[in-house]
């Protein structure tokens, strides 16, 4: 059974909650994203998650990142209490970002991905790998409970990549209240078409898939896992399809998956465009928390749009409202904290 | 009485090593700075300590950084040891780097430092301040004593010129046993005459001060001190006349400086062209350790050089072995790890 509630009292010893930030060129086509007001607006959206993370407000960027049309806060809002609330270490990691935020990030040195019509979507994806792999190697004493979250607008069509070229169909959720299911598989097939790739043809090379179809945040996560291999620390990917996808891949490369559980929210798995529950059980993810908000119950009509799918996870935010849970807080107490960020927002200038 | 002995076995909860890596173009002047092969070598140094301290090697670097004419190896190999001895959290931070590592580094978006014979000498003082405030606030829950090493070849230069410009004659130390001192002191005067200055006129402004005549190390020390300010974390600042400095600006600067102290080697203290104890005592640094690799003892010529001034600091090579002193870790263990380090060194291809 893949649904499971998050466990209270249950604090760890040792946590850290990770960010990898990354864009992809694949965010600029037309309808692809709403994870930012237009195409090119998504481009500042990991950069401002970061900034609203670290400082409950954007910074350099020029608009908070809302999804249209009724300004819907980023999830980043979530992942913010959270961290306010438990006081849990974190790090941002750039993997190629094209818009870099002002608050200090982890570089891994990516390039930005490209737009999975081309040949290439990530240039890079060994060396991203391995620095993300020494990354982790350090963190090793430093934690026993890592939670790995990700912001990428389009994240969700590299992900169904993918997961064709690794042999699943993984109808993705969206970030978006109807999701343009129809626009992604045609750009996904057009990628693979690019690549000269069809349905599980990469199964058996997931690095390639990554080359091919993916983006750059998927080698970070990777890399991550593969410096944690061997050791006792849990790992929360913390995401819908995407970390679906990033599972995938790590057991396609044979990697120990059993220290590992996927962290999201209520709204990716209910969404009933995508198939999330059942990717998840086809893969055998050891483990799935769900968090739930509970935003209907909010007066602000920002956060009631959740219910209704306008936008369902981001920035690592069903991992850290689980963080949140862990620590014993109240799903009450968690929502009055988001409120208050919420009041506190500036929208852009 | 600033020369004090490590205390042995006051081993620290919650340490953490931070090692602030920066290039500025001062480096380039010819005969200034020998923390590399050629001037123009010394742009891939604070690349390769990074590299080393990390690996045990180099990795994307062309060349090992050494000090000529022997070839003595740079003390990364030292700050190496002390973390493999202690399995001490740490971290690189990339402030104005031209060459960066192979391996991660949280990045402070700055540009390298300009030759402070130019006007400006550091473009983004206060963004790479904020940028270094950012971050150790938010290590300040995961530590409880933190030691800040640097690496930028130059850097002697810059401190000598910040440090007239606050009013201190600053008879800087030096990576070579021929210390080029009457260079510097020339290059430090075409600096404050470029940009304007007198001998200490910018004792109030510290921060213009780094912009004249320092180096983009300085804002990032500088900052993190800062993010720590008002809590109970001890710092070290690892380094020699380069950290004199940095306490100078702090002090400067108005902030509270009972958490702070110095660490460097005995061979930066016994440096007679320089005059770092009796500029720490006129700045009334609290706490001066001095580490003492005892290199003399070392069947390594390249190490027994250390004793005879060829190389003296640098990396946080002082601070580190102050921390293994903490962990109880005697001289002559810490010695055979020194030279385990270097059999195992590729010089370069």
């Amino acid at each position: 059974m893949a649904w499971i509630e998050p466990e209270v009292n249950k604090k760890p010893q040792k946590p850290m909650f990770l960010c990898v930030l990354s864009n992809t060129k694949t965010a600029h086509i037309p309808k692809i994203s709403t994870a930012g007001n237009t195409a090119e607006l998504t481009d500042f959206t990991p950069a401002g998650d970061a900034e609203l993370i670290e400082t409950g407000n954007i910074i350099s960027v020029p608009v908070l990142p809302m999804t249209p049309p009724y300004g819907t806060p980023t999830p980043a809002i979530i992942t913010r209490s959270a961290l306010e609330l438990t006081d849990v270490p974190y790090n941002f990691i750039n993997s190629g970002l094209i818009v870099t935020p002002y608050v200090p990030c982890i570089d891994m040195k990516a390039k930005p991905g490209e737009d999975i019509r081309e040949q290439i979507a990530v240039r890079d994806v060994q060396q991203i790998f391995e620095r993300a792999k020494f990354l982790s190697r350090r963190l090793r004493n430093q934690v026993d409970y890592v939670i790995i979250g990700e912001s990428i607008p389009g994240g969700t069509t590299t992900a169904m990549g993918v997961l064709m070229a690794l042999g699943y169909k993984g109808n993705v959720s969206s970030s978006s209240n109807e999701n343009p299911i129809e626009i992604k598989k045609q750009v996904v097939e057009k990628g693979m078409k690019a690549s000269g790739l069809i349905f599980g043809c990469l199964k058996n090379d997931p690095m390639k898939a990554i080359e091919c179809m993916g983006d750059p945040m998927m080698p970070a996560v990777i890399g991550l896992v593969a410096g944690f291999q061997s050791t006792e620390i849990s790992i929360i990917l913390a995401g819908g399809t995407q970390m679906a996808a990033v599972y995938a891949l790590i057991k396609h490369l044979g990697f120990n998956t059993e220290k590992l559980a996927i962290a999201t929210t209520r709204y990716v798995v209910e969404d009933k465009s995508a198939n999330f529950i059942e990717l998840t059980r086809i893969l055998g993810v050891p483990m799935v928390y769900v968090a739930d908000p509970g935003f209907g119950k909010s007066s602000l009509k920002g956060l009631q749009r959740y219910e209704t799918g306008t936008i369902k996870e981001g920035a690592g935010a069903g991992g850290a409202m689980h963080l949140a849970g862990l620590y014993g807080i109240s799903q009450d107490d968690f929502r009055a904290e988001v409120e208050n960020i919420c009041r506190l927002l500036k929208t852009g200038h």
